[in-house]
């Protein structure tokens, strides 16, 4: 008798940046409870939570959470499984390659055999067990060496999301990656999903020292940096703020890409970085009826439509108004249209100008 | 020397009826505490303080308020200036041709000599000394026996209001009133306004003794049960369930015409009975920006016009939207738009409907 293989990929750790605002989910998430720590989707488990539970049956305990250090204990609170010294505390806020190429210099120390997947605490995923599938992929190519990327199948021509251009196929469904591109206007996004490029869902897998080796080749003082903090964590303090506010994507994986070492798994999972309203709406609901997130008795509708939070408890009454987002919070109300929701930004950025930081 | 007129008219009466529940005004206006004990239009002084203040240099405290058991108390609160025994509670809600009734019956027994005029405790007007020259001119005609209505010259073809038919002059600017009409549809309105009909805004000036014989000739047991009540206040908790809910208009007004009894004193002072949010928007702003009533300071909008009243004392942001209505209260809001103001009574509906009194 055979055993039978086992599903989680050798050594994969789950990297989980948890860190961004949210800006365009205000008055929901705030500086001080990012969208990370809410149940936005109505599901039972905050968004980090979800996260780490469909990582789990790759890989087991082995999660390494990046938080901010003002988030360390909501996160420990809500993630009761990993182990505190798991969750590392960034300084202050510096992008996700500080975040991630910290977590690579740490595992490349502690589990050198390892493969690393990051994945942001903040998106939600439709298809758990498909997910999973592509991961394992995507971890199967990394091992040979690649910088692995998620790349998702667009369900329409996105303006919101950068896009991953497939090359020439490698094994199983991977291929090579010939280059990242921004957030396109919609005629340019519409060609791109005509031309087969997938969606860039900003997940990376690969071993530590690949990330870090590619990081290296672009700055290699960052690179040694990360590593002197794995080396001596004592030194984490002083040099944090001296490292470079950068994206992953443009730190390592554009670089990587034009030198033909990144390589892309697509996957169709029904992916969504809850960037906004009109996304969480999208998500939850959005059938031409009000789509409520919370007690649905507190709410409502004479023809009406959109979406409505009913955070702060009280009665919300909506008349005559078709794809409204109605935001409610014990000390603040959003009300704006589907259409509009990316503006909510600006909400926040007036807030903060009047001296209102309490309420950002 | 000759002393200069008194410009009170002799023994003017203001009678107020502080009734009804202002449901289209929900969640400012609820049955425990309704329009007329609100300062709606910011102006520092409630509808009902704004009533008495506008008339008080026509008649002292010659004041006398109807209103139910339940607002007694807060109508004292806030006219220190009315004696107790000048604010009546009715046991129950009967309309308005019971508590003018009831008003007429008891003024004609205090001060036989006197003319009264009713005028709703929840009507906004803008160019009071001008409303003054016209009621004053009302009292005059009503001394000689007319039912006098002051008429409204529209501003535009409203279909909100019931209008009067001026018929042949009279002295001053006074005429026969030819009849009474109900709201109209917006054609019919606009050909009210061409023949010169006027808004019936609902204030009646007569002598007491006037109203309670005209409402004899179409209800001679509502008559006589108003004058016994007035006889014998003793009498008063048994007969008023049995007083017909009728109102002024229907009771009196309407039959009174077709006799040829009423007159009308044409009037352009600015007036309105903020009926809805709509109509409190055209009162206090609605000039394409975002018109706060309350705390300025906790409205933040990009693009957005309409009304916010931030009643809940929470931060109230709006993006996006045009004639849109936001209305903030501690335990209830309501979104809706100018447009469907008038629907506003649909959700308060529905909240009875559902059991939520507490919140009607």
């Amino acid at each position: 008798m055979t055993s039978p293989p086992d599903p989680a990929p050798d050594r994969l750790w789950a990297v989980i940046p948890a860190g961004g605002a949210g800006t365009r989910l205000w008055p929901l998430s705030r500086r001080a409870s990012p969208k990370f720590l809410h149940d936005l989707t109505g599901s039972g488990r905050t968004l980090l939570q979800g996260t780490v539970d469909r990582l789990a049956p790759l890989v087991g305990d082995r999660v390494l959470v990046v938080t901010g250090d003002a988030h360390r204990q909501a996160v420990l609170h809500q993630l009761p499984g990993v182990a505190p010294a798991d969750v590392v505390a960034e300084p202050s806020a510096r992008d996700s390659m500080a975040a991630v190429g910290l977590a690579a210099a740490l595992l490349e120390r502690r589990d050198p055999d390892a493969v690393m997947g990051s994945f942001a605490a903040d998106h939600v995923i439709g298809d758990e067990e498909r997910f999973r599938e592509v991961v394992a992929e995507a971890a199967a190519v990394a091992r040979d060496g690649w910088l692995v990327t998620v790349g998702v199948a667009p369900t329409h021509p996105s303006t919101g999301f950068g896009y991953v251009r497939p090359g020439g196929p490698l094994a199983g469904t991977a291929s090579r990656v010939d280059e990242f591109v921004e957030k396109p206007p919609l005629a340019v996004a519409t060609r791109y999903v005509a031309e087969g490029l997938l969606w860039n869902a900003g997940m990376f897998v690969c071993r530590p020292s690949v990330m870090l080796d590619l990081l290296a080749l672009s700055d290699p003082g960052f690179a040694a940096a990360l590593r002197g903090i794995a080396a001596d964590p004592g030194t984490l303090e002083g040099v944090w703020p001296t490292l470079p506010r950068i994206a992953v994507d443009h730190a390592v994986a554009e670089p990587a890409a034009a030198a033909g070492r990144v390589a892309v798994v697509p996957g169709s999972f029904g992916w969504d970085d809850v960037g906004d309203f009109a996304s969480l709406l999208d998500i939850v609901g959005g059938d031409g009826d009000l789509t409520v997130l919370g007690d649905r008795g507190l709410v409502h509708g004479v023809d009406a439509s959109g979406l409505v939070v009913p955070a702060g408890g009280r009665t919300v009454a909506v008349v005559g108004l078709d794809d409204v987002v109605v935001v409610d919070t014990g000390d603040a109300l959003l009300v704006t249209t589907r259409a509009r929701a990316q503006d909510v930004r600006r909400i926040v950025a007036a807030l903060k100008e009047d001296g209102h930081d309490e309420l950002t």
